[in-house]
């Protein structure tokens, strides 16, 4: 309830005596004449506009190197030249394999060839181009020709392979079958190689992904039953982008690794398949019952294996350079061209990408075009805005990630924020990135309409959470990956948001052939409302950080957020550290063999190492400092400051996120510098928070962990002294 | 882990200082008979016999009226004769209805006929009797012939149709198919004729009960696509037994009610069938898709309806009095032949019932051998013991019932408890009970050696309850129906415990043709060493409660476990009120509708009226005053008193459970008269504890639940004066 009341009075104070709206970061005129823009703005949003360009941009397939794609890339180029920006072609030479040859056959004990191919449908003729359909795969498994038995471990991740263990199970010299979901796809073959697989195949389950979840296309957006999920599964925590140029951009000359040395390629060959050409070899497999949290929805009993199925496996690849054109459109700032806003979203899809990634280009094209009409009539943004259509994110965030480390140095220097969007539908609001911008989104989400019910997208959102046992407060989620602000934030140490709307479109297009413009009209956004909603809040938070008097970071949101993390870890050791010791008494006094069945396997657990003690308290300190200081520096009100305080200020303030980062990076993968947000090592797209920390304590690295509490420290200690610099600039 | 040092030092304690087992009620001398005398009666048990007489029992189907269940009761009649006991057959006059008509078939939108019938499979003759084996059918279910649309239910329980309320979805005037499970099968037709349905279907689903488990018979031991599951429907929580002859024996001349006025036949016609049977019926289902717990294991997408699958079900049975036939086998006690301990397992069966019940009925038949072999050499129990095999269970506990009401007087003066057995198989204890027994039957599971890990039961479930997050403590079920306890516990106040072995035998032979002795022999307990263990631990709870110098009712036990009860019905009554204060809120806050997706069916909820503060002090003080009392009784060592005053104690303790009776019973069925336990109105076999109050509670009648605090409070009060009267005989 405290929570709540705070937010409430948060509310009434955003209404000046006047009733007029303030702005966190204006001064009462500056905020009355923002209010102004961001009104003209919304009305000029036209949602016929996003219609006709998806149409355009999911008329064909364009995944990087087509035709297609490098086309839509000058086509966005001219439209935003139209629109008064100056926009440049940024193009990249990236190594990405095309597949020559798949094959999947069940040897035995009965002979099945996969299919490998999703049939086109009846209404939607996107879906029947045939060749012009990318075949399905999965980008940077390796080459390879291997046979061996079958075994299903799942959807494969890490407590998998321990369940397998207790089970006396292993996958070493065996072709494993994982089913999609439970982790990012490109964990599955990393975590078979590591346990000793030598191939890896990925399905999507029905139960999962399929009539389980609905109608499957097209009679609903379901996945039907010869859909295949493509995918990267270049081991991107180790670090994303162009397998052969890490940490520098891939321009023509760029040194480059010999692909045989390249980390970030797969072990293992891996295939992605549809749950019909799952089935025959699901059925044929011997060997324990499935767990029941293994189960899936095909009509089967799900077996483990291994064997008596044995697979045949063979794929090769085209490996080759292509060239990856980013759309970097500019509209230069009437006051501080030096400050940089930077929105993004990526154009290359899979197949024709209506939903992933058109319906979030679209809308960020419809924000730039109405910011550009503004400017045209003398509303130009303060700061300079920089609008990007990135390609080849689907295969690893390549294109922004090479042109990020290509600009590193200048945007560290330049750029306020980032704000990334990606594939939207209708629904709720979901917002990620950087806590400091928190508070700014929540007051954006609370000036925008909800399309369908009147409403703010922040009250419709905040009546979901409460009656789903949430507390109701408007929080950002901590950014893992999977879209192209991991190199802004991850890397280069950049504010970053990452925006979207979801939750009423569910379906099984992602990444299939059926992401197509039928389908999207169909099922996702059909009216186009929500496309528009997103280009409004978007534009809104673009706006705001590029007119505002004093830069709107809130450093007393972001305090609370991390001391919940850090709070998270001293009670996950805690937890651990019980359920070590539970566990060594109960393997003490024999109860997990009394416990088991006779008749199944099991292998006796042993003894685990008992979990030490660490010491978080310079964590805390340097929180408590941390928290003193950022009370001080929040209760001033900077907009009464003069223009020159405020100037120094928001020089300031543009690199405080970089100073959450450390230049050595994370353990064993350097090129993520943040120490607050990282994509997991064992998960993927799902966001390790601390991650130096957690991490080392998630593996039991006790000596790391204690090594990385240090290492946070600084980094704390660091933000400390330079958010008590910012606050001598009020003298 | 407080509770976990008391349960070691009991352990401790019940070794004296020579090293010879205590035993509760039992004088050390005779503890060290008693102790001698049991492991004499384990060493006679013999699992050939149950073998033996398993194949002579299921060999053919048995149900209530056929020729070989009145063949089977003279056997076992002659078999206990044979063995020194003095069996006699109670016969019972029953309304039993056969199905002549069974007819299901969907007349559009197109048309399927289902086949209602169970394949035979290979390795397993038994499967195919054809003809002699009876139809699948629910008895009870009333005659009918109705054709209307079709609505999938879940599993028919009252949150179901809470959830189909808010999609606006009724059921009036439609056929409802549900799905086994979720709660006793006799529920689902009672809710959804309340409903306005005017048919029902109950189908097993794979996931529940197929291959979802695991594999299928003849491959495994679950439910193959044809396999059905036969059962009652009559209202039992409304009253067991003979439907015409509520609270009377069903003997020739006793007074009928007409069929039609009979409350306990269902309203509506009600039928099991298949998945491959349903699987059609749920395909051509259209309207909202089923919520994600509701969807089953097959392969589609679950649609609620209404339609347009529209089906035609015809039923029509015939009703005749069939002869049920009770073996009551006696063995005089040695010097109380007036105090008699009662034990019994059904011996009718669907089909076959190797599993249900002949599993059980052979343990109790060799129990009884054993003892009867003891007795013949001298060491006859001091009680007289009374085995029972019951008649016409399966349709509604009709044999055991009709005996009870026939000899409620002279069992309610002369019955110490009754413990009852039925199916059993492979794995760990389970026993449910009156929990004055609780103390009794914890000492007898730590004397009984597991067949398959050498350590006691007692050791191998609490090994298994603690890795489960359990605490370790052994303790008692509470009864709720399902079984011939019923009739003894919750009609005639009778001190009742239910036993078995399982949770390693998992199949879905139940109440099938697949329940056969092949299918017991390969998935259940193949070496018959489970149902030696039982009778082995019922043996033993049978020998003590009829040797013991003092009967070992321990109050302490109950009133920890009573206080719990009461503890959870408060907190109900909490949790609701805050439930509904939250609920009423969002309603006027229009949370509800802002978070509901604006394409699907939403129908706004209302207000609900405040959970008022019912007054539970009556409870806590009669509680507060019982542990008084209780714990007065409990530190009394009986075993010193002279051999008048056991006798007196003994004579008294008798009744002590029928105190917990009140002769007006329960709201809107008397004829359950248990204060305690009883089975859940709206659940079946699901046991309510403290029904008048809990039950008040949860359906929301405020004014009954404070009437029946006062009921139960009297109940409470009467115990506490009966257990003081107790304590006199001391004097």
């Amino acid at each position: 309830m405290k929570k709540l009341i705070v937010s409430c009075s948060l509310l009434f104070l955003s209404l000046t005596a006047h009733g007029q709206e303030s702005i966190l970061g204006f001064t009462p005129e500056s905020a009355a004449k923002q209010t102004q823009l961001e009104a003209e703005f919304e009305k000029k949003l036209n949602a016929a506009n996003l219609d006709e360009w998806m149409q355009r941009m999911a008329a064909e397939p364009h995944w990087v190197g087509t035709a297609y794609g490098s086309e839509l890339a000058q086509w966005m180029q001219k439209k935003f030249n139209s629109w008064g920006y100056d926009a440049q072609i940024a193009t990249y030479d990236i190594l990405f394999p095309y597949p020559l040859e798949r094959v999947l056959e069940m040897t035995g004990p009965k002979p099945y060839r996969a299919k490998l191919t999703a049939v086109p449908v009846a209404g939607d003729p996107f879906t029947a181009q045939g060749d012009a359909l990318l075949p399905s795969y999965n980008a940077f498994s390796t080459d390879g020709d291997v046979e061996a038995e079958l075994v299903f471990v799942n959807y494969g991740i890490p407590k998998d392979y321990e369940a397998l263990e207790k089970l006396g199970i292993s996958v070493e010299g065996k072709i494993v079958i994982a089913k999609y979901q439970g982790s990012w796809r490109g964990i599955k073959p990393k975590l078979a190689a590591e346990k000793g697989a030598i191939g890896c195949i990925i399905y999507s389950d029905p139960q999962d992904d399929g009539y389980g979840r609905g109608d499957v296309y097209p009679k609903g957006a379901f996945k039907n039953s010869t859909g295949v999920q493509r995918g990267s599964v270049m081991d991107m925590p180790t670090y994303p982008g162009d397998v052969l140029t890490p940490g520098v951009g891939a321009t023509k000359n760029a040194a480059r690794l010999d692909r045989k040395d390249a980390p970030t390629i797969t072990k293992i060959p891996v295939l992605p398949i549809s749950y019909e050409d799952a089935l025959p070899l699901l059925e044929a497999l011997e060997g324990p019952v499935a767990p029941d949290n293994w189960k899936g929805g095909l009509p089967i009993t799900y077996h483990i294996g291994p064997g008596p199925a044995r697979v045949h496996l063979k794929l090769k690849f085209d490996w080759k350079l292509v060239p990856a054109h980013n759309v970097i459109a500019t509209l230069k700032g009437s006051e501080l061209p030096d400050q940089w806003v930077m929105r993004g979203n990526h154009h290359d899809a899979w197949v024709h990408g209506a939903n992933d990634p058109v319906s979030g280009m679209v809308a960020l094209m419809e924000e730039a075009r109405a910011v550009g009409e503004l400017a045209k009539k003398g509303q130009r943004p303060k700061r300079t805005l920089v609008y990007c259509g990135w390609d080849a994110e689907e295969p690893g965030l390549i294109g922004s990630t090479e042109w990020v480390e290509d600009h590193k140095k200048e945007l560290q220097e330049k750029v306020v924020a980032y704000i990334n969007t990606d594939g939207n539908g209708r629904g709720f609001l979901g917002v990620g990135g950087s806590h400091s911008l928190q508070t700014m989104v929540s007051e954006v989400a609370g000036a925008v309409t909800d399309p369908q019910r009147g409403v703010s997208v922040k009250e419709r959102r905040r009546a979901r959470d409460i009656i789903n046992g949430g507390n109701g407060q408007f929080e950002l989620y901590a950014l893992g990956s999977g879209s192209d602000y991991t190199p802004f934030i991850q890397h280069a140490g950049i504010a970053s948001l990452n925006l979207g709307f979801g939750g009423e479109n569910a379906g099984g297009e992602y990444h299939t052939i059926y992401d197509t413009y039928p389908h999207y009209k169909r099922f996702k956004d059909p009216e186009f409302a929500y496309g528009v909603a997103l280009a409004n809040t978007a534009g809104r938070i673009t706006l705001r950080l590029a007119n505002a008097d004093v830069l709107p970071f809130d450093f007393t949101q972001w305090h609370q957020t991390v001391s919940g993390y850090l709070e998270e870890i001293m009670t996950l050791t805690t937890t651990m550290r019980s359920t070590v010791e539970k566990h060594n008494q109960w393997v003490e006094k024999n109860f997990y063999e009394l416990a088991a069945d006779p008749k199944e396997p099991f292998k006796k657990p042993a003894k685990e190492p008992a979990v030490p003690y660490l010491d978080f308290t310079p964590l805390q300190n340097a929180m408590a400092q941390l928290e003193a200081t950022i009370k001080t520096f929040s209760d001033m009100d900077k907009t009464t400051w003069s223009k020159e305080q405020r100037a120094a200020l928001n020089a300031h303030l543009i690199k405080a996120e970089q100073v959450l980062t450390n230049e050595n990076g994370l353990p064993r993968r350097s090129w993520y510098k943040h120490q607050i947000y990282a994509p997991g090592f064992y998960t993927g797209y799902g966001v390790k928070t601390l991650p130096g920390v957690r991490e080392a304590v998630e593996q039991k690295n006790w000596k790391e962990a204690q090594e990385q509490i240090a290492v946070l420290e600084n980094t704390l200690l660091d933000l400390n002294v330079y958010l008590k610099k910012g606050i001598t600039f009020s003298n």
